[in-house]
């Protein structure tokens, strides 16, 4: 027997909606429905996506609520503050899966703060790995028909961090978190810094100081896995690259802890994740070896001078960082093998 | 029914040896048997292709007749030279794809004058899509056990030619290639041209003036297409990337040809090909769409005033341009569909 | 004694007229006077050109006539199509070096072809070494009030190939040149194909099949020097990488010419070339080589087999193709030495 | 009247000796002798170093003592524990600058723990902007004949913090620097992971957990910046890009500090340093904007949620790292005016 999932996405002819079809394609159940957008209506979507000829040829529709109806599944990979009012006219049965930002936060008063404008509500959080107090994230999406895709930066500095702050091995109130980020996560957005000869040869740093959106939603993924308290100095670095995140994390050891035992804990946390690889001791993770896989690689390490714990972690932003983990939440909703479609080989060199 | 085909890999911890590694995972069939490799023998594979999580503790053995025998199916990626005298031990029911340049020419003084030393002999060629006499390669390959992969560069130009030499619509003789490539086409080769510190921000000749290895390559693919004649100016320029090939081909319109005609004689040439992609007219090839994929994209057009055909023809070097022309040469070879484990889409951006 | 020439530049916020900043802020005797743009009138010069700290605190004015006038030298870096009124209202005394295309055609029909719209007219052409019948355009560019400087790829294809033309050595009825090029030819012009994310790992051909703007020019300049007919098949490839020009430039080599003189032709046509570089036999150029610096390097061998001559030529584009050859040309129209203020010296790695 | 200073560069192929010879030939004193190297002795200096077409014909000889002496001025730029040796059997007269770790540590422990062997005593260190308790490091500079350079990853952060550690703003027991470094720094050593292959696509961590050798010396300067104790986490990140260093640093604001007077107490710390360069408020370094430039761009912010200082400091490893370091601390030994031969003005875009 052999279901089929019909699955809409709206925003196809952005980086993430190319994505979205990229990796829901290696799904066996998955059959695509409406590839919606705006400016691009009416295209062939081979104009927009030339790296998936298998689709090239179907044409992109407005975003328009009659359009996405219909649907098992529809894939919001929309501008901030966008998807809220289409998700609102969606069918209660239909998963509605966002890679936007504006179901992520609990808070209202942190989207207010960090977003802006009213806060369209909080969806369960598709990042299945997530530890909370009584388990894992998955646990909590099994069933689901809303789900908040999580933020890129976030995926990083989440899973890279969580085995330490849950095992109170860490300090979880002076993170440092500086990420080497690809471009591809601004998306197609015409702007000066993100062309082309602004980016090659230079590393370009933005929203220093406090003031990048991502913060309060890894402090929400650390308060899940046991901080009382985080604070957090977060730097994102623009670097040459189209896709992948290097988060370099540290926190101070927590007072009392062996630095020999923290090594351990992050291999026990992951030891039954598939998609979280806990490097052999001394190497240390690469975006290459992430490309296009949905997989975190991490490494470990105390720094006993500098009595702080140092993590790496890298993914590919686009796939453990967006359409993967959304793949994967898909999965856990509908109750499919969670690794169903997804895989941790990566395209290097 | 489950077939199991096992493969052997020699030259595992080589930038071919990943790829090969890399596709032929996606293929469900195929078992790996033994990962061998001279000065990493005894290494665990995951240090030297660290995007292959699944493989990452599979251990490295020596390159011997010994560890390469008792396969389906041995792949050779090998340094240029090396591979004749270890396929001459293997028996003949092993299936032996050489994706070095050993086995590729017919004709022994072609190799004696690019290459230098003793002709290992001809093999059939890896190329199912190569135009031959009365057919396609392919015909030539169904039940052999000895295959010679095609070179990379070969392959861009091949197939992006080929159409209009076999259609009598393009004078072969002369016929000029620059080709924009890739690093990892070098391999994990060290030398000071193929520093990152050499590459980044540049763009690099090399073998210019009809001194480049492929040429006679090149040459007996257009005479098989239906070249009487072929002569071929062709200069490789390394740019900043680290996968793909964009090769641009021109060639005279040959006389008497409507340019109206040409681009149909593309279409036609590849409408039943699955790895063939000519674009639709008026969007141009991107390297960065063939990234992962066994594709070739392309497109034609006429320039009038220049009286040359233009032809773009992107590849991804390590795919289309080598392990992924060694699996389908392999279905084709033992009798698979052509296409079991390949596909069409890239990762992109 | 010492002279000062103020210089206003119109486009101050672009790549182009950063560049002509950066390299006239070289010339002992330049001393800026307006600094002019559209939409940026009015901000730091520092906000959109952080290279350049010692005019940082410049603000950028309106571009009107009024602020361009009263200087010495107007470099115009200005969208095509928009120079030729400003210009038409500066007094005849002024020197006005336009970057842009409007004024380097002869051919009022090949500009309405090209181009399109009405042709502003013709100015002395800004590529002092540009072979003409009786000698050099430098010839022409003493004491003219108007200079229209070359187009970039134009500059890399004619200086690599017009000592062949002009000794009679190749055919110039069938060049082939394909460029491998940077982006910031492109000019900050928001557009999806110049995005860091379309740019970074692929290599994407423009303009192909003989509709690039460039081809009336090149032709026109190989007239110049000795052609009685050219035709040219040119395609150019955008690479990743911000800066340089690597032109492979081919044509057949002349009947009866012997190739051990062709190299001969190269070295005594630019042997009193300041900025024209012949490299030893053998050695190839790199645009790497070329960044930031006034200089083209290049190298010409007879590929015998295919019957052509191949030139490979570097520039950086901003610089000896645009930037560089401003100030050269203002250099020899002003009666200055006509290399004070520039050099060959590259930034490399 | 015009002094002419004869220099002698050991490491003549190299990267950091062709930046040697690039910045010091701006100076328009220097005048070259010898330029040694070892496996390349006996080569035209153009084959390693074709960006400098004015010493292309520069013959590279053996790096001996015999060769090194004559000359007023020796700057060696070769691997670490080799230069000491040498500069012991050259004149006391003569001014010796090492661009090498070897002399830079005042530590016999520090660098037996970090570099391992024996010690070759500690060199007068070649930052001129270092803060010291009773001034700058350029008054320790004057008159003398040995100068150690100092590192480039040890430039960027100490440029970077030690206005807010003398000025007591910063608590520097818990420093956290993450730096965005170019593949230069490695210099032209053949290792796979120097590889373009490797590097393009990717973000790389090296040597983290606090085994890099720059951190002694960053302790070392930010004690004679005014610390008591230092204790930092460092983390350098290859990243795609030839040159350059983004170093993000933060610090915990020390107790009682307001924040509104951090930013000042940066701007105070440099108004007198032609080669230090506070950004306006809310505008970010990039490294683009240094490259080729003798400077360091900076910003600095307090990010009061995380209760941390974050300064990101930009260089050019090459120049402020390394070679023009090497000049600036030249010209204060010499008696010269400190920014003879050197710039602010970076290549870019």
């Amino acid at each position: 027997m052999h279901m089929t999932i019909s699955v809409a996405v709206s925003g196809a002819s952005g980086y993430v909606g190319g994505e979205i079809l990229r990796v829901f394609s290696a799904h066996p159940d998955v059959e695509f429905g409406a590839l919606t957008a705006h400016s691009s209506a009416g295209d062939r979507l081979g104009l927009h996506q030339p790296h998936l000829p298998h689709l090239a040829d179907r044409v992109i529709v407005d975003t328009t609520v009659e359009n996405l109806s219909g649907h098992d599944v529809v894939v919001l990979a929309l501008p901030h503050g966008t998807s809220g009012a289409i998700a609102a006219q969606l069918p209660p049965e239909t998963l509605v899966i966002d890679c936007g930002a504006d179901h992520r936060l609990a808070s209202a008063d942190a989207w207010a703060e960090y977003y802006g404008g009213e806060h369209s509500g909080t969806w369960p959080y598709g990042m299945p790995e997530l530890l909370t107090a009584d388990g894992r994230q998955r646990d909590n999406l099994a069933g689901v028909r809303r789900i908040a895709a999580p933020g890129c930066n976030v995926t990083a500095v989440t899973l890279g961090l969580q085995p330490g702050v849950a095992a109170g091995l860490v300090d979880p109130t002076d993170v440092v978190a500086v990420l080497a980020v690809g471009y591809s996560g601004a998306g197609k957005k015409l702007a000066t810094p993100y062309l082309a000869s602004e980016a090659l040869g230079s590393a370009v740093p933005y929203a220093v100081g406090g003031t990048h959106r991502h913060i309060p939603e890894i402090i929400q993924n650390l308060t899940s896995a046991g901080a009382d308290d985080v604070k957090i100095s977060f730097t994102p670095v623009l670097v040459p690259m189209s896709r992948g995140i290097l988060a370099t994390i540290t926190a101070p050891l927590a007072a009392g802890v062996d630095p020999a035992t923290v090594r351990e804990a992050w291999i026990q946390a992951y030891k039954d994740e598939p998609f979280m690889i806990v490097l052999p001791e001394g190497q240390w993770p690469t975006t290459a070896a992430t490309l296009g896989a949905n997989v975190a690689l991490m490494q470990v390490t105390v720094d006993a001078k500098a009595g702080r714990v140092v993590v790496v972690c890298a993914i590919d932003n686009l796939v453990k960082g967006t359409a993967g983990a959304a793949l994967q939440s898909m999965n856990v909703a509908l109750g499919l093998p969670e690794t169903t479609g997804l895989g941790t080989i990566g395209v290097a060199p």
